[in-house]
């Protein structure tokens, strides 16, 4: 907007120069005219006074603007800019601020034996989030989550150093580098919730981090200390390390071939206490399918992860497998795995954008309220978790789940997921295997 | 402002215009001196060669200044306004965005029997919102209350479809469609605290809900889940259908008469417990003065209301009457009520504003800070409440209020109201009828 | 940026004046021509007519930007700048909104006996904030925090009235007047905790005051409610007065000579209880050094604050002393008390800035990001605390810490401090003297 007004300003200058100079075939014609005896010296002194007059009073304006230009540069004009999300930056890039929100609103309708699980209505996510740069090489971001599920209060909130070649360095609370479907915006993940496997999830904590994104690969390795919820009182809390490698061997608009592996390590602090949960890809009646339960005496668990992905215009493919090995004191360890498939295809042409690693958000071609229909997605996955092993029987489950998602703009979704989760062998809903339908409205920007 | 960025330009270009042609008397005055032999072929040429030179640095400028007009209309500016809250608005309103906040502070003084209430302070509510329109069609809304208040946490967060000409469609967390005095903001209530009525009310669900906005009538219907912090686990949560429907056959300027009715069902869900409770009109102690504690064994309630409210200048009258059924397993159903009147003037002349069947805003004609002395209201209201129904003894209270408010500003109210509670027959605080005077501060945007 | 565009319009409109008048030498040109002979009647006619023209054709112009400069003037432009924080501000300054947030995280280790104290990270503090300015002499502010930390939830939430020239009026939700280090924003402090003397500290509660802000001198008194958390319900809660005078007869940029004196009463209502606890200048663990528990039977007690500080250059010396006397019913009166002294020197030659009777911002005179190293400080602190008098053993301790703070940019610090407990007599961890490291990374803006 200054930028506009410099111009506009700039050209005044332009105008007002050839202004000044407009009387210049006058001057000419006045000093011919005075030549040729046409007009006596005493009318010629009188127009060369009017003519001088004008110069001085064209200058004068000149000057004027010019320093109203100069004044109009030194105040700090912005780019501010609203889609939903409000975005202000200043005009070099260096200070740049972000405020976003999502909220998802579900309900759940639970056919099982036994009746385990009751139906109901729940809001799965309202954040509100803060994010953008500072001084150009300071990124920060503070998103928290108002509603009363599993991760709630603070999501991210850190501050990252963008000035290196090499590498960027985050500090604060922030996801462990783990599992494709987890660094992935829930707002953008093929189904309401993320596959089983999530149940061997690494989650947020507080800790540092170094990483690169590259075109084509990404690493990412950190230390951390514990999750914002934890207080340790006389106890040491736990801590951990975790890294992340991706690489994209194909990554063109389009077409992605996407390979990773992730490792994490975990002390489980002088709490020693693990568990292990996951609910049935649906979080709305708030009861775990598998769930170990505390486990005792734990000294430290690992992690390893698995992941695939490809994209091949409309179509997408995504597989992880992950496990974990559980060392406990004076008891034997323990092992647990899972892994999910799951695809997608956009039947209105679409592709699952890719960047930094994992995939991103999904623009419809064209937008409800623009005279389109927004984008829909079809999806279909299958996916398992087994939390049994020695004495703990965390119980061993398997699901399958077949999703629409309509994205009737950039910012707004609606989500249809039908989940049968078709074995729970040992834990705490053996042998219940209920049938999900469950509806989503979701706005994040 | 780009759009008067654009108008500048405009103008600018028309000027140059004049300037381009600003010769023509000169070009004639040349061309007659020529032509009656005053200046010579030569200096005719000469005269006409400097014109021409003009002329096309001229027009250079004119085309160098469209090619800056077409590039400042290309970039993406919006429409920024503060007055408290911050919005900003693409220039064709298909984005829009609001950052709201208020806050009341409160502080009041019982003088009761047995000391059965205390003197304190209380930030009664605290709220962020954030809210607007995406795509055109889309409108969102989400509001926390951060104060720890009866109704914390969540209060809207919906996402609605404006694209049809009929009625617009709600989904997410919202207040059911039912009172006068529940649909108004609280912002903008005649006292501190609804009335005792307010015992009887829906409060918000998460849900879907269709409803149309007419100058002289709205209708709204929703189904609804359970409210933002229930947590089914096992057991089905309640579910329930509402409506409320409203007529305003005198609706101009100053000059109000409102009709409406609402009615509400509620399923328990296989909780099948409810509670009905409600504070003296004065929200610090916590105290009820009339408390059903939870009825067990609750298959289904049904509520329903009458509304009746006129303006006539500065003067509003506002009256509403609610009954409750509640139908129980194995025990006889139960019937509660409750009504309340009341009126209020504007001693500076305002009128209460009236839109999309409830009140609104109240903008003092005259400021403080601009002048003025803001507006200033006095109020007087009788409610009463009466939850003693078979085995059920809830209590039955009458309670008078007096009030006055002042609007400093449009987004700054002190308020103070006098409760006197006449008489309570049975519930918890029999025969307690405290007199309360309670003071508040309150700014909102 | 609407000053601009009526500037800009301003010298438009200038500009057009000399362009009407433009001419007036070749008026004066034509009118001697005409005179000599030179041009006939019929040609002064015509040049007449044209020159006519063009001026009708100036002056429809002139009316017409004028009218744009008018209806510009109407559409509500504002300023908006973004340096972390976005502000927004009516070009006249009436409105003005702010919105910020800070984010604090922390490690620690403890090296102690008993292993009394668990290693661990913190959100320390993580806070959202609206404030500004309406109807040019009302203030507000909110400010949230989301962390667990102590002083969780609502921070200041008040509204300000500062249209009178003796003094401004606060009402909600702020800090009791007490304390140069409470005074300060935490974002600022020399060390990542306040000193010892913070277990004597009065916290916030919802009341009014009023206070002065002068350059050499301040002022405040209030009357205060309970703090936001506290529900009173049956019984009283409690209220105190508070008062605060900072005096600087040295106080220029550089150089600065701080002398306070405040004092509070708080009544304890009918709870009846009050609590001192402080922990060990370090706030991850949770544990506190010392804790007097809750002393019950209080009817009310007072605090005496003493306070000088000063700066020269880079050098700033600040210490407090603080006591209070807690009167009890049927038992002896208790006195406590707590000082601090503690020194910092700017390595990279900034100073310590001071404004209305506290210190505020550290600006670094070359940020990171801007090719400098940002601004270093050292910091050195000594301060006790005792909490032991009759019955009640609180403890007695005695700290040292060494501190250093990395201020990268205005809106992002880094600090290591390395806490000695020298001695801890009496109270829960009597003879137990950690000694503790701990790092902190924050951005606030």
């Amino acid at each position: 907007m200054k930028l506009n007004i410099l111009i506009l300003i700039s050209l005044l200058l332009l105008l007002t120069g050839p202004a000044a100079q407009a009387s210049s075939e006058i001057e000419t014609l006045i000093d011919m005219l005075h030549q040729n005896g046409t007009i006596s010296d005493a009318q010629y002194a009188r127009l060369q006074a009017e003519l001088g007059e004008r110069k001085v009073k064209n200058n004068q304006q000149v000057v004027s603007l010019n320093k109203q230009g100069v004044q109009a540069k030194k105040s700090s004009d912005v780019e501010v800019s609203v889609k939903g999300a409000v975005s202000v930056k200043t005009p070099d890039g260096a200070f740049t601020t972000k405020i976003g929100a999502r909220v998802m609103a579900d309900a759940a309708a639970y056919k099982n034996d036994n009746n385990t699980m009751g139906d109901g209505t729940k809001i799965r996510r309202a954040r509100m989030s803060l994010q953008g740069k500072m001084y150009h090489d300071w990124a920060y971001k503070f998103e928290y989550d108002f509603a009363t599920g599993e991760i709630k209060g603070i999501a991210d909130a850190f501050v990252e150093y963008q000035g290196l070649d090499a590498m960027s360095v985050r500090v604060g609370n922030m996801k462990d580098p783990f599992s494709l479907q987890f660094q992935m915006n829930a707002n953008y993940n093929l189904f309401m919730e993320r596959s089983l496997t999530n149940g061997l999830n690494t989650g947020r904590h507080i800790g540092a981090m170094v990483f690169t994104n590259r075109k084509n690969w990404t690493a990412s390795a950190g230390l951390f200390g514990e999750a914002v919820q934890t207080v340790g009182k006389e106890k040491d809390e736990g801590w951990g390390l975790g890294s992340r490698v991706t690489y994209a061997p194909i990554n063109s608009k389009g077409s992605l071939l996407h390979l990773a592996v992730s490792a994490n390590y975990r002390d489980a602090g002088e709490v020693a206490i693990l568990r292990f949960k996951q609910q049935p890809e649906s979080n709305v009646s708030g009861i775990n399918i598998v769930d170990t339960g505390n486990i005792a005496k734990v000294d430290f668990h690992s992690k390893y992860g698995l992941e695939v992905a490809m994209v091949s215009g409309p179509l997408s493919v995504q597989s992880e497998y992950v496990t974990a090995s559980v060392s406990r004191y004076s008891a034997p360890s323990l092992a647990f795995n899972s892994w999910y498939i799951q695809t997608g295809y956009l039947l209105t042409g679409e592709s699952r954008q890719y960047r930094q690693g994992k995939f991103g958000k999904i623009t419809p071609n064209f937008s409800v309220g623009n005279g389109g229909v927004g984008a829909w997605e079809l999806g279909l996955r299958y996916s398992t978790i087994n939390l049994n092993d020695q004495n703990i029987m965390g119980g061993e489950a398997k699901s399958l789940t077949l999703g629409v998602n309509w994205f009737a703009t950039s910012t707004i979704r609606f989500s249809a997921n039908y989940i049968n989760v078709l074995q729970v062998n040992g834990g705490p809903l053996e042998s219940v295997h209920p049938d999900i339908i469950q509806l989503r409205s979701q706005w994040a920007f």
